[in-house]
């Protein structure tokens, strides 16, 4: 039997084809997601992976629906598994929202689903690091994200010469839509054609602009012109004093397609121009309201990580560190009457917090010296009595022999 | 909105009301099995939360249905949230068994779906920890298996007063089965009286016995003999090798639901008795086999630990450690002409690897001494001039003025 399309099995390293998910790269990619937000002073939370299909369709309109992979559960209840995490963010923030301190500094790392028919080949799921913050209003708030969002891309060793974020502003083009003589009801519509401005042909964006009275020079006076609103002046000015100025740039192109963003905008992209935007994100304030029945009122921001696009440019910039089993000890039973003395010693190095592997059965000394090195064990450690132990370094080949009571704490070193 | 029933929101802590699912305590709990499966040799993999429906009948047969979070997805496939772990396991392990070293020691820590009608107020979802081996015919592995299962609960702090692994074996009982002269096609029937016996009216389960030729006196003489055999003997002789004698005991009213089990099975038990079992395991030689459609033969065997049980146990044994936010350093901003300065120091800290807050909009500095004390600060640091910086451990309450760029250096020890 196969595993459905659509979906990854993540292998431990060494994977078996070169096109397998690796474990331990994902664990790599998590690990940094986790420390980075950990050292911003973010908290983790969690969600289901299955929502009520309505928590999506309040947001995005009934029109999503295609996209999701929505189904109905054996109690009649219209479902889907969550294809982001803001929604899941925003009804959890609604219901408690009184027990934490404002802002609330947030982070996930969520399994997300998605099912378009007619997509043979594209995945179906993927991970994604979400940081949020809810209860801030001003652009310090949208800031302190972006810092956040350029110092896990660096983490994972990328540098001003892989990426850079493109910040724009919702504020911004709003003002520019009002000012030309835009109407109110067309907004949503102006978004979408300057969202797909660089993927479709300019005469067909142009005749849908003229409909909303706006001609496609005008827009590309506007994206030219690059003038950053006091507030994006601003956003930049905060992140220059944290020295990441050269990590960000004003790029009125970010529109983000989703209805519900409000105020600052941006995406992360590669800049040798290969792969698809790295990050997303920007400020949502009415979701919370909408989320909660107008219960909560609460101005939010976030930004999404994926890891599949991730995992793309950390291979092409060969970023992707060293990967697999590394063992603390082995510990060789050379002697099968000092089978229970050894497996005494491995339960001592265990204990001790050595990552140790011994041979379940009876095996050749060459045999079990090539799995110690097959899983980089550092030490090679053999009993020759019941309380004496030869302990060898297999980095540089020194071999001592020392009491069996000492041998954890030797190696510890 | 609410999330649907039976599935939990994970909240930071302080969580908002008692009855609140903790991230920090999950986070404590994984961390752990991750710790000690890896202090064991083993690697973690993972695989879809969803499989096709049949990999799951094939394995049970279709009574299990009724059980399952099942459902038709839009391309019109049978499908299923995953119910454990083992069916992918063996999908995963038979698609690439060349690539890997027999045996082969792997973990992961899927989050497992049911859904049961009728079952007001129970939970839909939870995670487990399952750690297999595949490939070691030899009880040796189960010994290594049960070694693990141990330290993993004496890690989160439970001792031989709390918790027993109670062993027995499915040979045994086919044994005893054979030799009463049991038919073959009542074997899972057999099983599943014996697992009843603790649950069931007594003269329920002494009618069913009967009509398969036994009487419940002879199958309770067989469970208080408690003679192990052969190869339950060699296991508790190989787990007191390694020091954990007073966790094992031979117990053969353990029989395991699941019809896939060949050979020694467990599970451990709170010795209080307030729990359900902790975790369950044992051996499973055909299932490779089966889920291959025989083009992999390999034997195998695991067991799963589920976080619902094990968080409740820990609770009421008090080994809940203290969870919530510990940052090492605050940075407190109070002059605000020195807040861009105080953001490069926040950078410099932060990039030092220290988890590091300070106010994003201008605060009283007794506000601020709150925030650092609240999230557990162990510094507080303050700009006096834009080169200078003052120091103040807010344990100790001792406080020293240093150069700005000696900060990060003095907040490592």
């Amino acid at each position: 039997m196969k595993g459905l399309p659509g979906f990854r099995d993540f292998y431990p390293e060494p994977i078996p084809t070169a096109d397998s998910w690796s474990l331990d790269l994902r664990r790599h990619i998590f690990d940094t997601w986790r420390g980075t937000a950990e050292r911003y002073g973010f908290r983790e939370y969690d969600g289901p992976p299955i929502e009520e299909l309505e928590l999506y369709t309040k947001k995005s309109g009934d029109e999503i629906v295609d996209q999701l992979y929505n189904f109905t559960d054996k109690g009649d209840r219209n479902v889907s598994l969550r294809p982001e995490m803001t929604p899941t963010l925003a009804r959890m923030a609604a219901a408690h929202t009184r027990n934490y301190k404002k802002p609330i500094k947030w982070f996930s790392i969520p399994q997300l689903f998605r099912y378009e028919r007619q997509q043979k080949g594209r995945l179906r799921e993927h991970f994604q690091f979400n940081a949020d913050i809810i209860g801030e209003a001003h652009w310090a708030a949208d800031a302190e994200l972006i810092a956040l969002l350029i110092d896990t891309l660096r983490d994972l060793k990328l540098t001003n010469n892989d990426f850079v974020v493109r910040l724009s502003s919702r504020r911004a083009w709003q003002d520019f839509f009002e000012n030309g003589g835009g109407q109110e009801k067309d907004t949503c519509d102006f978004y979408q054609i300057v969202d797909k401005l660089d993927r479709e042909d300019p005469a067909v964006s142009g005749d849908k602009l003229a409909k909303l009275g706006f001609s496609i020079g005008q827009v590309n006076d506007f994206i030219e012109s690059g003038q950053p609103t006091d507030e994006l002046a601003a956003i930049i000015g905060n992140i220059e004093a944290r020295g990441l100025g050269d990590f960000i740039k004003i790029d009125y192109r970010i529109i983000r397609g989703l209805a519900y963003y409000t105020g600052p905008v941006y995406e992360a992209f590669d800049k040798r121009g290969k792969f698809r935007a790295i990050v997303g994100g920007g400020r949502y304030d009415h979701l919370i309201k909408l989320v909660s029945g107008g219960k909560t009122d609460l101005p939010a921001l976030g930004f999404g990580m994926g890891d599949v696009v991730l995992a793309e440019v950390l291979k092409d910039r060969g970023l992707v560190p060293a990967l697999g089993q590394t063992l603390n000890a082995f510990v060789q039973i050379a002697d099968e009457s000092l089978r229970n003395a050894s497996l005494g010693l491995v339960q001592q190095l265990r204990q001790a917090g050595l990552a140790t592997e011994y041979p379940l059965l009876k095996a050749k000394p060459d045999k079990q010296l090539k799995r110690a090195l097959d899983s980089k064990a550092k030490w090679l450690v053999t009993l020759d009595t019941p309380t004496q132990a030869r302990v060898k370094n297999l980095e540089t080949r020194g071999e001592i022999t020392i009491p069996l009571v000492d041998v954890a704490a030797a190696l510890q070193d």
